[in-house]
């Protein structure tokens, strides 16, 4: 059976609503295996082994936050950091996440129309968050499509709620849409996107 | 006379080739302010008034780091978060940064060619620091394309020393991408890519 790890990198997870539901939602579930940073880690230090471990016994991770600055709160940098090391997640020998899935669920203030080609900011979230289609790239993960809630201060309680429904079947069910290639050597690798009808 | 700010965001400079080269040939030329931000913050704690005053006496503001998983260190975050308010930076009031200019300058360690549509990666670098062109978009600012240097540690001493010399050229003298429009109703705001040929 699949198993599924999700990594929470909010500020402040007592006063979250959207994070806070859809959390609610995975651990109700009772399969997941869900990690809260700043909750385990006040002090901002990630414990690079324990992490690592949690990564090697699941095949698919999901990293969840309130996008900040179109990017992850810092926590989340922080765990990158202290966790994908050359050797293991990368380079020679580097191979403890290749032919697992990652994805990421995000929630945002600005509304969903800012984020088209031709809305106020020009670029849509695809974009925004390919700083994390690359990390999959480079440690020869499959990639999902990024699950997101936008405009969350105009959501009421149902639309939270279909939201925190709709991400834990996306957690569960969603399919990759870069698969990565399995080749040992990440400088020849290969990604195939699926055509956009396939996702 | 344009005044120039440039916030470095370097884990450890002490041991850095290209971000301490890069920074040195600023300081040489004597009119630029430089903030090392590790240096100034060892425990990541951003005194958001001192940095913002220091935003609001500068026109163009420069960020300066090596690229970290695709993104740039926490430490810049931290800065983002602390010092881009509401009331300041954006919304109600918000129009501190409105007309001044912001830049990315960024080393990787990866191969140029790895940035291409069709290189290993798949995606560009101004693809990697959309965040940064959505931070100008939000915020009423002007944005620079980024200034890089890639595949650092194939680079020779001298190789360095040029990119040092085009980036003092880069701080001084580029021109904008994307122009803000001025306008103070940020929900409005339109801005104006310049075509290709006018970079």
């Amino acid at each position: 059976m699949t198993k599924t790890l999700v990594i929470i990198a909010h500020p402040d997870m007592a006063r979250s609503r959207v994070n806070a539901a859809w959390a609610e939602a995975l651990r109700r579930a009772g399969d997941i295996t869900l990690r809260d940073l700043s909750a385990l880690y006040p002090d901002g230090m990630i414990d690079g082994a324990v992490e690592r471990s949690l990564l090697e016994a699941h095949d698919r991770i999901i990293l969840q936050f309130p996008l900040t600055w179109y990017s992850c709160p810092p926590i989340l940098s922080a765990w990158q950091i202290a966790i994908l090391t050359r050797g293991w997640a990368y380079g020679p020998g580097g191979r403890a996440l290749r032919l697992k899935t990652l994805g990421v669920a995000l929630s945002t203030g600005s509304n969903g129309r800012d984020y088209q080609p031709d809305g106020r900011y020009g670029r849509t979230l695809e974009d925004v968050t390919v700083p994390f289609e690359l990390m999959a790239r480079h440690t020869g993960m499959h990639y999902l499509p990024p699950f997101t809630l936008t405009g969350v201060r105009e959501c009421d309680d149902a639309a939270v709620a279909a939201s925190a429904r709709a991400y834990l079947d996306h957690v569960r069910t969603a399919k990759p849409r870069i698969l990565a290639s399995g080749r040992d050597d990440d400088r020849a690798r290969t990604v195939y996107p699926l055509e956009a009808g396939a996702r």
